[in-house]
């Protein structure tokens, strides 16, 4: 193991720059003018591997964008693991609050800053290079496959057929995944569970052109207001949303349960302070840690319509839309939601104008169990190298694809994750702690020969 | 009299190649990157006011955009008659709704094409062209003064201050005014009602920065919602706004002037015809003509927040905004509208938000009476021209300035405009019938004879 070790210690810098590359490639897979980035980043994470050490990689194509497959086989004996990642991004708007130029990585404070930076390029890119260390020092003791997709981001749609299609090439006994955060590098975690996702989008049309506010105002209905008013009754005064029979399938805590969570160290205090906010808001009757981690949610993530410029315009505008997210926990069923959400919308329409609402893409939610041996195993590994046990973690987010691994391929992912909350995901400046990137490689050895039970 | 016609008759064609080159010039106030468009703009008509008859024409420039002053004096005893009109125009977007570019006119079935066709270019351009036809043939029978400004849509911000710096050049018996609409070519109508105006934006702010969606969703107010909550609060079940001391200063009519004003030909199944809506939407207790003429109204002009371009993105934006304007009535004051608004807007709004609202501009309701000389002599040019009696009408716009004009040069103005609500004014595809254009020019001069006193 020290040599594995070793080995990334002398690397380190080496590979900053490997990823330095890798985060230069625009692959937004949401936008679709980066159609070539993607396969370009495929093409250089599938090098990559074959450099660090995998027998072969190939880019798969498929309907969206392509796959990364790789695999190194030490032994038909020896247990598998399947890492997964994916090498696709969030789009960078708002573009002018950037500090750096989001496609031209730096270092600074001890942090590598851009986007991908953790969010997944950088922590996938920590299994591909701890996968190099234990190759070049033969202490390789499992046999690993890679597979890194790039739509995540945008609902992983042709992965699902990927993984029906090639049931025999991705068998393992674990998924390895590196895509979530941890509480902090003091307080280590697992996150054991993921919130599910429904995303609609919606389209109120008033009349059938913009229209003069003066001549109109006050006798037409208003596309605009109209949403502002069908989306405010979304979520009423208590925080619960009101599609009728959203929550059926939620799955309460008991008491136990609800106690146990809230254990976990967090202070709302911090919390408020590192959000700069007075207050939160949320579900009546729960913590904080319980509206993200076990408790579902609703979120405007995109509002627009009518004159958005510099000055005024007066103008009834003929269309305006939103695009709404809900997060779901256990045993809601994203299809089904997607369904409520868009009954229930158009019911609430007034006849004064058309409604349009679209299933934009949805996942379901997750639990890995705490008893698995490779969830035993990421907790020693943990433990070697941050000095400390890891707590069992709820997170609010969704990787919608983690669930389908479990139905389609019957196998369990552990979700070993070393983001923390600052990393800004999603958000303008996202950046990766050179700590982190260190210490998740250092670990993953670790995982592994714990993991082949030696 | 006939002179002047003919004169109309036989120049209409090179009019309407005058005109286009208006029309080409991308005069929109409201994006300061036309702001050489405005000067130039100013230039060319005050050139074509001098080549049309003035004894002088100078642009005179504000602390905003250029007048352009303009005047024939045929003799001291003569009345004066004042033209204002501006030769600013609204924004374009979405640009990609025209079928021909907004700043290329073109004819097309016996309509002029292009922004500004109506508004107020081609209906100034009369004006310009109809005196020019009464110096040319030496009828005219009035002193005549034009006052064009750059800033109607933006607010008229400079020209208060312009009025009383120039209340001596500005000296008039009336100021002529078109720049609102007919009832229809068959039910010619002059406006003698204005609506106010107090246009607001609000910014809701939330985290100091874009969230994870999943991550906080839930636990966080996130501002985009926040604001459609606040935004559908201000008007309540029966259409009315819900400011507190909203409705205090309006005049509500009396049962015959109700009675007087909805006999005004209008059919509500053409009305949603024309708007391709199912249903009409409004204040309770209100007919549409009610609502839009001598009621006050609360529209979203603009909203946006968050992710709004292609796809999804599962985040919580840091700030959402939207753009809100009120239509006032008589005697409503549109500063202390505009103070009720703001202080109301951050009275609702919850502590895990903070609001910022700005007043953009506004302007006062404006009355015209139906015994001034000057709309007697309207009268009576639209009944010679039209062969029909006009109906005074009380239109749902505003020309905020039209009431400083009062204010500050105690002259009424007269709204003779030959506008229909066909010509989309303010949306994509703006229009005026060529018939439009050719029977104002030929009404004109005959109200300069009959306000003559010939």
């Amino acid at each position: 193991m020290n040599k594995a070790l070793k080995y990334i210690e002398q690397h380190n810098d080496a590979f900053i720059s490997e990823l330095f590359e890798l985060l230069r490639i625009p692959s937004i897979s949401a936008q679709s003018e980066h159609k070539p980035d993607m396969q370009r980043c495929a093409e250089w994470l599938a090098a990559s591997l074959v450099k660090a050490g995998a027998d072969h990689a190939e880019v798969i194509p498929t309907d969206g964008n392509p796959v990364v497959f790789a695999e190194k086989i030490i032994s038909p004996d020896a247990k598998t693991v399947l890492v997964y990642g994916h090498y696709d991004v969030m789009p960078v708007d708002p573009r002018e609050e950037w500090h750096t130029d989001p496609f031209e990585p730096v270092v600074k404070d001890g942090r590598i800053w851009g986007r991908g930076a953790d969010d997944d390029k950088g922590q996938l890119f920590m299994h591909a290079k701890a996968f190099e260390a234990m190759c070049a020092t033969d202490t390789l003791p499992c046999n690993v496959k890679f597979m890194l997709e790039g739509e995540e981001e945008i609902g992983s749609a042709h992965l699902y057929d990927f993984c029906r299609e090639n049931r025999e090439m991705l068998k393992a006994d674990i998924i390895l995944v590196s895509d979530t955060s941890m509480l902090s590098m003091e307080t280590p975690s697992i996150t054991c569970g993921l919130r599910g996702l429904t995303y609609m989008e919606v389209e109120v049309t008033g009349p059938n052109k913009d229209l003069h506010s003066g001549l109109f105002g006050g006798a037409v209905a208003n596309p605009a207001n109209v949403l502002t008013r069908l989306v405010a009754s979304l979520v009423d005064e208590n925080g619960r949303i009101t599609i009728p029979g959203f929550y059926d399938d939620v799955r309460e805590l008991t008491a136990e349960e609800r106690k146990a969570f809230n254990e976990a160290p967090f202070s709302l205090e911090e919390y408020k302070q590192a959000l700069d906010i007075d207050d939160v808001e949320g579900e009546k009757g729960y913590t904080t840690l319980e509206r993200t981690g076990v408790r579902p949610s609703l979120d405007v993530n995109g509002i627009w319509g009518g004159y958005t410029g510099e000055g005024t315009k007066t103008v009834i505008p003929s269309k305006a839309s939103a695009k709404i997210s809900m997060r779901l926990v256990p045993n809601q069923d994203f299809n089904k939601i997607g369904e409520l959400f868009a009954a229930h919308f158009k019911a609430i329409a007034p006849k004064s104008v058309k409604v349009d609402v679209r299933f934009l893409h949805g996942g379901a939610p997750y639990v890995a169990p705490t008893d698995m041996p490779a969830y035993k195993a990421a907790e020693k590994a943990i433990e070697t190298t941050f000095g400390k046990k890891p707590l069992p973690f709820y997170s609010g987010g969704s990787i919608p694809i983690i669930s389908g691994f479990e139905q389609i391929l019957g196998i369990k992912s552990l979700l070993i994750g070393f983001g923390l909350s600052q990393d800004a995901i999603h958000s303008p400046n996202e950046s990766y702690g050179l700590d982190q990137f260190r210490k998740g490689m250092e670990t993953i050895p670790w995982f592994y020969k714990y993991f082949a039970g030696k």
